[in-house]
């Protein structure tokens, strides 16, 4: 139903991180692959040379493109005739910023998972690189390219909500309700590690997720927030558990809650948004519904693909609509819209307005900052701090 | 199912408010009427003579038995040898305090919407009359009296979620997102007028009921909490949106949500609680269902009646599973209990432990406590206040 | 919101069956006082003597208005100035017919719980009887009196679904899923024992609301139906799974399935109705939503009370939408209807329109009729019947 | 999660159909590169040459490796050194014989869109002929490869249903519910045009996925069935609409529905279970779910990668629990299985048990026996087949 366009050629995709044991990594991989507008030509996939070519070979990396440093393949991609176009940092928080400027100053575009970096002054050091590059950067912020979010974001900013006075945002999963960082999970171990995962836990992890996906929709913007930040288990290093009154730039009020000791939940970012003539909500769960409220009338179940769906919520729709498309679907339309773009920037043509949605380094300043206005507020007492 | 004995005689039943016109009285009158434990027998039902009097027919009330006032009736009731046992207070917030005095004072037991009165003064002046004359008192806190409530509070309290850690409640309804007290809504315009309502407006018409169903499930008790509260229509007198940070003298975290704009919600109470052993989660419009997501094992679906509910649980169940029970059983089962106590009470006996999860003035005085906690940290800027 | 006219006085009404230890009784009880328009004044409440005596005074039943068997009520009160109007069935069913023609002879008005009784033979006399007498006659098919139900039905007649094509209705219950009837339950006891239950097991206690149900949402009628009759527990001595094509006078199709060896569902009453313009689908175990899909538009949620409900649903409707209300609220809404045409039947006076939705003797013999040619198509190795 | 191994290379698939406008061509290539075991080398995409040749340029085959038909493709390729191993056929069901028939013959292992074709006299031609040949052979059954599809099939295979008793299986779609067939819908003109659809409409569409499903999950088969089928729109060639009483080897009862004009159904495809332990039930719309309700205990939700998964349901799970996969990711289980067994041929080893789940030309016969017998009652009044 969507992607017809044929780009002319693959665009060539590097890969820092991701080697085997990754788990995004192999996200990121499949999201490339799902439209076939990539080919995966180059890899820093492991700072262990030996998992590094086994992880190469695995993914039909040529042998002499597997690279044990993310330096070395920045300059040797970007002395090759065929070098990639593009590289995905998919590892720990901690390397984003060393291997994106890495990218960057070697001319080679970047996606990079979130969050952005560990700091704002890193974040900032980025976002000054790509203006003064002119480089095309992706941050992956996923949620928001499930359609039904993208049509979220039309219907508030066509009006459909009138005026937005609430917001309610929330990012509730179990998985660390117990101190899994001391087994040998090893996901766990990183996102509970300072050093690795920067300022935030829950925060940086699924917190920063919550945030964007409120400002995405809503188009506002945080002015000031107050935020209670625990590690609820006890002896964890970073939180795991925030809850955050917002105010936004608008007026409306919010709350956002992110915890990954909420047992017996999954994955369930859900958010939830009020204006003076409609309501919506939508659950990642179940991502190809939107419940639309209008002040109006009976509430309306909306379909991805379904009855009066506008060429936003269409944009990247592959099947009918009870045929369902998820997380890996919604995280393709990243890779595809970015694939977009850079076909536009390589052509020196422009690309279609519909693949600038994707976030970028304006997004991940601006995640960076949320961090730490939450971190700073929690750790004076819960107080309110001003964006 | 259930309600086996035989009470001997009914309890005789007067009503202060509920003439034609209002709401709640009517939702009195179905929960007093329908386990037959009570039979009404006198109002002042409203303030205007020629409305009590023929509210008073259409009840079946002897006309000598309608009131003009609460005062008169308290007198003339006690001073009759087949006088109300008990007289159910269902008028707007204002009229609380002095009708709840009156009753006590002429030795009538005092059955009382909620919140309890205007101010923790009044309050504890109740609280404290109440413990003087030794009458009973119950405060409709109805959604307590659900089954899957009661066997929520059941489980924290033999420890089947573990040590708890999270509180969310929220309590989002739609009907007051325009200026409805412009128009001839009666329930809004007492709602939204502070001589009327008390310092509160979705605060103490819902947020009281959100703030005791934790409470009551959890076993625990807020100690200090910080609170945005606004009135997010222009020109409302009062508020109807409350977000608070709480925090509980365990530790546990929690936010409380209470709204009457946030547009297509009908009655959306819903309880979330996290141990480090389990969760569960409740919502009052599916009532007949409860969540329950242990640590270890997979989400289990709890129904009213169903496998392996316990005595609490069972308590006050008419009709077997999968034969919905609502919003006027779970009230009725406050009338019910409250009609043990009172049977106990006349007889000299016992009441069944069961009849004691009635709220009362304690409950009163801490709803009370709550709003002005919550009104002081709003209108200070949304700061902590310890209760 | 509703039930607003005093009637002059309540209903007496009189009950044969429902003492200690039965269901349904109890459950007539509460639907005949939830609205306060009858008296429970006389009783046959078992045909042991010293159960009817102990329920009877149990229930405030004065001791000499307590009967031994319901043919001495019939005649004992018809001979009193105060006696009663009206007479509830609520036994197993093989009492049907004769408590009926008894109470009919007496010139007592009857409400009657469904089957009707055992054989079209019986029905037919019934239904003669009814029409000789001039005599109220209601069958106690509970589940069309849910407020969503009636407004289903409405939207089928005023045409929003346009001509019906399908019918898909199941009743799936699992409580029979092994030899209870084996054990001391006695409601499964009675049930499958063809001497009280009739030719029908799972057909007649379930299969019946099924196919009442369907036909009154639709006003359609089967004319052929072809039908597999199972007792799928081994041993069981009447049918326990019954699975039904459907041919309706219009050329609709429909297929009806009722089981009480569904094991893990608890009372599935489901409809589906689909035309050539909407279809509609309605789960007993939410009764206050009904689900409405426009040919042309987005699936709506219809709620109790909810926006755009007409004075169909709106009848019988107690309390604001996200107030759920139940079973025992469906079940009163047929005794309030019923009391509304006792009382214009006492008075003389024609009784409001919406009152007569309650069944009656025509739709109990469509149900015997029914019950008749699916036990034959069975016993034929499901062949296909003509109605 | 998943895929771990290494396969050597990537399998060489051509395709024949899936050209420009198609619908189910493109989801076969998605699912042929998601896990990235498959590379596209040829294709007969169209039997228009210009369509063909554009398609191909496209999706990157190469223009001397564009066929104008099948036929010539099969020669061709089967000539290579390099030649495709595997064809896929995507065509309209007329197609599947004559091109399933060609590849065997050039000795190319075969993927096949249901329904394996037109008639069971082809089936049985096209069963010996892969006996014959020993070619591999898939039949694109996708619902069969969902995870929780998977682990339900475990479950009864296991016994924690116990003895199977009730199989209820639907297939409601509503996009046909106009005489879409007459406006310029490709995919409606072909699926009511009894020449290319064969004798089935939705029968052979979904009716067919159906059957399939319930038997793959259950193990049992049809002994013998009576079906209604229609066409409910009025002028339709094909049947729109089909239900089927069922009779199982084992003594289970059963029904099924498809339907093309259930107006407001997307993809409505469910299936309930019920055993003498214990019942399931899986919705396609919400594949991430299983819902076990055991006899004794309360209902519980199975999820993708949760707790209590077995090595069956973890086969294919690529994200965690609450990252939900959808339509595509199940068919691209199938293309990988199947590139399992292929490599496993290529390289004379032994396949993984699990890649052998893939439904085959066993199925595809049994599923043209399905349609046959299916029409054959319909025909003749709804009578009772034997299978």
């Amino acid at each position: 139903m969507s992607n017809p366009s044929n780009p002319g050629r693959r665009i060539r995709l590097g890969m820092v991180g991701g080697g085997q044991g990754a788990f995004i990594g192999a996200v990121h991989r499949i999201a490339a692959r799902l439209d076939d507008r990539y080919e995966l030509v180059a890899g820093a996939l492991s700072s262990k040379p030996d998992v590094a070519a086994a992880s190469a070979a695995e993914l039909f990396i040529a042998p002499d493109r597997s690279y044990d440093s993310f330096e070395t393949m920045a300059k040797a991609e970007a002395a090759r005739e065929d070098g990639m176009d593009v590289c995905a940092i998919v590892t720990p928080n901690h390397v984003h910023f060393p291997a994106t400027m890495a990218m960057l100053n070697a001319g080679i575009h970047v996606i990079c998972d979130k969050p952005l970096c560990l700091t704002v002054d890193e974040a900032e050091q980025i976002a000054a690189k790509v203006r003064e590059t002119g480089l095309l950067f992706a941050l992956t912020h996923n949620y928001t390219a499930y359609p039904m979010v993208r049509e979220a974001r039309k219907m508030v900013a066509d009006g459909k909500l009138g005026d937005i006075r609430l917001v309610q945002v929330e990012y509730p999963q179990g998985w660390m309700a117990t101190r899994v960082e001391d087994t040998d999970n090893k996901q766990a171990a990183w996102r509970s590690d300072p050093a690795k995962a920067g300022m935030g836990g829950a925060l940086g992890d699924i917190g920063t997720h919550a945030h964007n996906l409120a400002e995405f929709v809503t188009g506002l913007e945080i002015s000031e927030l107050c935020a209670d930040v625990d590690a609820l288990v006890p002896g964890r290093k970073l939180d795991d558990n925030v809850q955050i009154l917002l105010r936004y730039n608008n007026g409306a009020r919010g709350m956002l809650w992110a915890s990954q000791v909420a047992v017996g939940h999954e994955n369930g970012l859900r958010l939830r948004v009020y204006g003076d003539k409609g309501g919506i909500e939508w659950a990642q769960e179940h991502p190809n519904h939107l419940h639309f409220r209008p002040l109006d009338g009976r509430p309306e179940l909306m379909t991805r693909g379904g009855a009066g769906i506008g060429a936003e919520g269409m944009r990247g729709v592959r099947v009918p609509p009870g045929h369902p498309e998820g997380y890996l679907e919604g995280f393709a339309n990243l890779y595809t819209d970015f694939a977009d773009q850079l076909n536009a920037h390589i052509s020196g043509t422009k690309p279609d307005a519909g693949s600038l949605l994707v976030p970028g380094v304006v997004e991940g300043l601006k995640g960076m900052k949320f961090v730490e206005a939450v971190v700073r507020s929690g750790r004076d007492g819960a107080v309110w701090v001003k964006m």
